[in-house]
């Protein structure tokens, strides 16, 4: 799916894809942001942990965010009926911001995709309510999600799979833990089949706050990784075998780290 | 992509998926249709044979296309560059219908995603142009495309392998050769990931001819094969380990043969 149209009488909600592993004890910076953003201890912060097996992982969030002033709840999804009941939608509803934890992203599409949950999520993103993800929340944040693939830094055909995501932005593609499981491979082999958005590669403990302008600023310890095909003149993957290592030429590439900023619309990066 | 807004002004394009092999030389029902459809002897149709390595298929259409009483081109698109010339984007805005041949979807995807053909299609359908495509050409209609993957009736962890379409549709994932080359393990595949859309598997010499109210009535000798997962009760797609086989709990399934049609919005079958 792709981004709601909302009203046009609000601002859309900002859209934070987090790389993972964010502090949490020590100056969690990310989280915080994300909080105040929300309205601070004005803020009602819905957590949804469908993505996560363990049991502690919604209540774990619930405190994190409570001990910043917020108020927060978690939604209990773990089938796809879950999706369908009259309290969880009301519970959304009541949300100033929204946070999917990390786990297995295909969890979340499974369970989530093509129910009045994910549909919400699109329209109450529209309409003003902010949402964030990390890790495996981060993934299913786009419309054309990274489900898995092969570490390394080379483009491979059979390197990535690919799968549809919630859709609450179709100008990048994103991948989290991007440094530490050494992912710029599978990031150029999805973009390799069709280089129409952005790549980014979210670190560890870094988010990429994206704004209603559909800017995004670095926030955290580590980098994101822009991949801008838009001038790309070649990709080898329509001729490529089983396996093959895969040709681009004519990609561009950004670095940012903390308080650089990028422009999904005119693919132009800042350094501050 | 999404399909693009359009204006308010003007009705939506048709799209027209067919399922590769279409009849040419004894009346060629679905052919003849879309000829007529994009005004019959005022019809301007504008073929796209990227799709293919043989010279010779765009030829093949556009004498097929006058000999029903169109005035028909082909635009010559076998790099990326190609689809930045000013010569190109004219012929595609003289156009009342497009014409996308079979070969490879992924030469479609490589080369034309991200550039202004692809955008000007979108444009130009949402504006009232007609686009059909046929095999290759129809799977690259859909926002999520499905670009190989495994034959036979069971769905399959790594049975397919899906990228970003055109995006002329986010309602439904298309498919084609689909009895003959026995595809819906993988059609099923496609929609265990993220169970929002419909799966639409096109025979051979068969066509949907979706309209501009988003209902499609099925066209040829053979049957369109709708599965739609709005009612799925659970997808092991998330526990799945490599080649396992996927449990997908209540799907509906429709087989739709000539004159018998489907709304995308609502998800209803009529059998005429």
């Amino acid at each position: 799916m792709c981004p709601s149209a909302g009203s046009e009488k609000t601002t859309r909600g900002w859209v934070i894809p987090i790389g993972g592993a964010e502090e949490k004890a020590n100056n969690p910076e990310i989280l915080q942001r994300f909080c105040d953003l929300c309205g601070g201890s004005d803020a009602r912060i819905l957590v949804i942990p469908t993505a996560s097996e363990l049991e502690d992982t919604g209540p774990l969030y619930v405190e994190l965010f409570e001990s910043m002033g917020a108020r927060s709840v978690f939604i209990p999804v773990d089938e796809r009926e879950d999706c369908f009941k009259d309290e969880i939608q009301a519970k959304l509803k009541r949300s100033t911001g929204i946070f999917i934890t990390g786990g297995n992203q295909l969890r979340l599409s499974t369970i989530l995709g093509g129910t009045p949950v994910a549909q919400l999520i699109r329209h109450l993103n529209a309409d003003g309510v902010h949402v964030a993800g990390t890790s495996a929340g981060a993934a299913i944040i786009s419309e054309h999600m990274i489900a898995g693939g092969r570490s390394g830094p080379t483009p491979l055909e059979d390197g990535v799979t690919m799968a549809p995501g919630l859709g609450l932005t179709n100008k990048i593609i994103i991948d989290q833990h991007f440094r530490q499981r050494d992912r710029i491979g599978r990031l150029l082999t999805a973009l390799s089949y069709n280089p129409f958005a952005s790549g980014i590669g979210i670190d560890e403990d870094t988010a990429a706050f994206i704004g209603p302008d559909r800017v995004f600023e670095v926030v955290g310890s580590g980098a994101v990784t822009v991949v801008d095909p838009s001038e790309l003149r070649h990709s080898s993957m329509h001729d490529a075998r089983h396996r093959d290592a895969i040709t681009l030429i004519g990609l561009k590439l950004h670095i940012l780290a903390s308080g650089a900023r990028y422009d999904t619309n005119t693919r132009t990066a800042y350094s501050e």
